[in-house]
């Protein structure tokens, strides 16, 4: 992409009323935009991000057996009658009357209506497990929506929901869930830390909360040294050996009980991504979703639900990969993997240099946003540190003289001096 | 995919509410179910097309030099009184107070909220020609929504904007989606014919819909026989060419005045699937969305917006590639490209060729569903045949002996027997 054909409105100012770091630079790099309190407007290059970390999410689900769907935003009031939630749930649901005065919703979650999908068209334990999923748009009516996209109104979420015969089977469900979450957020380049929360009446150990540290965290977490020796990427991660390490938010942690001697106990600050939680029969069993056994019975269906905070991952992203200069994009969610900066844009050869380079990239399929404007060389370089693309190569006249050109590392600041070719083999890789 | 793991709930009763054939075929094939009237889930195999359907749209998009966004469903009520037309807007708009006494609406359309981006940030006519586009859920609260995916109430929509300096600018930004739209439906495999629609106060020739063409169509249409001349998939289309070429629907086509002799008209029945228009300052002037031009003027900017039904079209695409067993999908938006049928479940030699072909397609890239399950040959095949994968390959015992299978075209019937290799060489490329 050429930046003179793309739309990446910059601020110079950073707008007062951001009060966090991601919010702040997500408004001057251009990529959204608040259309009304919590409500915003995914511009070019953050809708790039938000495709990236929706692509991860969606990949890794796939790969865990999940089957994607879609479910609408817009749900009727009778469903949520039938779980009892609709007179439950608080302010936060957005309610709605259609033209017709039939009372809708526009859905915070979808419990009620992905059992309403299974109730129709499954009867039987032979079709078990089933594991639905979809990445929607959802609205809580916040309060006092803050922070950008990490507490905003509407939302992007990707949430899952296992269906099984009985616990032991909601337990292997539960499991794959669990590894394909510490999966994804690795592939973004985050630590993401599972604690045990509150599963409410339910009781039990499965329901867990993914933190992904980032010294801007909400609040502070605490958990054994032994995370920071896990291979996250490794493709056979055990769930057990992960649940069974210490790892705690503030207001449950108590020095006093920790099993965890001091000198291998760590702590930071974290920022909630994700929740999975098994809830058993609490939707089944009003909504009437039930299977038959191998003995002929019928049993309610045992479910939990696996929630990713999408657009949320976006602010928490910049919160734990950001510098005085701007966003320091891990690769994998950059919204491009390189960046152009033509320093002299009169400048013949460096021009056609650069233009070289940027055919070979985008030819070798490489994302690369190319800062072809009439601008001064001090407000590009400011500009691409800013919205953090991991490489960044200038090309002035004089390497085109001799056809190099300087590739810098935005992480760490490491430049090289290279030829065409060198270049080109170290990014396209 | 194995279909033992996958969830594709057919239907085998024709449901009674479904008019028409799309619906009825969406229903019978397990990909959408209804949640409120016009309001639907997609269930994975619709999920998979609609996906098809979206990512075509958006590779023309980005072709034709559109840059994606993307604008929230929900939007203030002031912005679009703003422009007038909150009180214009009738009660097909969702409107929705939150929990502050706020008016808000679920969003029909963009044109207010991607103005407000606009107005924003784009001060000068160096910065133009902007042509933004989303793919966004959309809500119209259709009195009497009906024919399922074709006129619902929640939809997903593809709008584009153009902003550009004057109405010669504005008419190069048309041309581009006029093309850019025959391309994508060309790539869906259908025929679209662009048609003069009417324009409002505004005047002039910019307003084009798009129908295609389908037995079972909503209006009769009429055209010039050159259409079917017409290569689609050129690159270099000229717009001119096909605007001046005759086309009109039922309403407007008078046989005493039309240019086209009687040997030359040709008729069919076509359905709405985009609509191209140019409105000028409409939106920009009370709005106050301006540009300075080179001579330091302030002038408001000229737009237009581009609309295709993207989930709409996934119902156009079935009644227009639909016989009496089901779909027959294009290969360009199919939900899998090819389908395995094992005929006998409990025959080895049948099931290890299976497995063969079934991994070595996946592993070539190929979408493939395979019918793994213990069900009757006869159930298999219908089935195959409703959800309408373009290649079908059966594979059963005497075949296994031998080594071979047999392929079969959706769309004809043709059948071959055919060497694993020779099958895999086929349904590969």
């Amino acid at each position: 992409m050429r930046l003179s054909r793309y739309f990446l409105p910059v601020l110079k100012e950073t707008p007062a009323e951001a009060e966090i770091v991601s919010h702040q630079l997500m408004l001057r790099a251009g990529m959204i935009q608040q259309l009304s309190a919590g409500i915003y407007s995914w511009l070019p290059l953050g809708w790039r991000v938000l495709q990236k970390v929706e692509a991860i999410v969606r990949e890794e689900m796939d790969r865990s057996g999940a089957i994607e769907i879609l479910m609408p935003t817009i749900q009727p009031a009778d469903l949520w009658r039938e779980s009892g939630r609709y007179d439950a749930y608080g302010k936060e649901m957005l309610r709605i009357k259609d033209r017709h005065e039939r009372d809708m919703l526009f859905g915070p979650t979808n419990e009620e209506n992905v059992t309403d999908i299974f109730r129709r068209h499954v009867k039987s334990y032979r079709q078990l497990p089933l594991n639905l999923y979809h990445i929607q748009w959802k609205f809580r009516d916040e309060v006092r929506p803050r922070f950008g996209v990490m507490r905003g109104r509407e939302f992007l979420m990707k949430d899952a929901y296992s269906f099984d015969l009985d616990l032991e089977g909601a337990r292997r469900s539960y499991d794959a869930y669990f590894v394909a979450y510490l999966r994804a957020f690795h592939r973004m380049g985050l630590t993401a830390i599972p604690m045990v929360a509150d599963t409410g009446p339910i009781g039990g150990d499965m329901s867990h909360e993914f933190q992904i540290l980032a010294s801007t965290g909400e609040s502070e977490v605490f958990f054994d040294a032994a995370f920071e020796d896990i291979d996250f990427g490794d493709p056979n991660l055990d769930p057990e050996r992960l649940k069974a390490l210490y790892a705690a938010a503030d207001e449950k942690h108590d020095p006093a009980t920790c099993p965890v001697p001091k000198d291998r106990l760590r702590s930071g600050r974290g920022i909630e991504v994700g929740h999975i939680f098994y809830f058993g029969t609490k939707y089944s069993e009003p909504m009437n979703a039930t299977v038959s056994t191998a003995d002929g019975a019928d049993v309610p269906v045992h479910m939990g639900s696996y929630g990713i905070g999408v657009s949320r991952l976006v602010g928490a992203l910049i919160e734990a990969n950001h510098d005085a200069a701007g966003i320091v994009w891990p690769e994998s969610v950059a919204p491009f993997k390189v960046g152009i900066v033509t320093i002299r844009h009169d400048d013949e050869a460096a021009n056609a240099l650069a233009e070289d380079l940027y055919r070979k990239l985008t030819g070798a399929g490489v994302e690369v946003l190319w800062d072809d404007r009439d601008e001064r060389a001090g407000a590009k370089f400011a500009t691409m540190d800013l919205i953090g693309l991991p490489h960044q190569v200038t090309v002035g006249p004089r390497g085109a003289k001799s056809g190099r050109v300087e590739v810098k590392d935005r992480r760490g600041g490491a430049k090289d001096e290279l030829s065409l070719d060198a270049a080109i083999e170290r990014l396209a890789r």
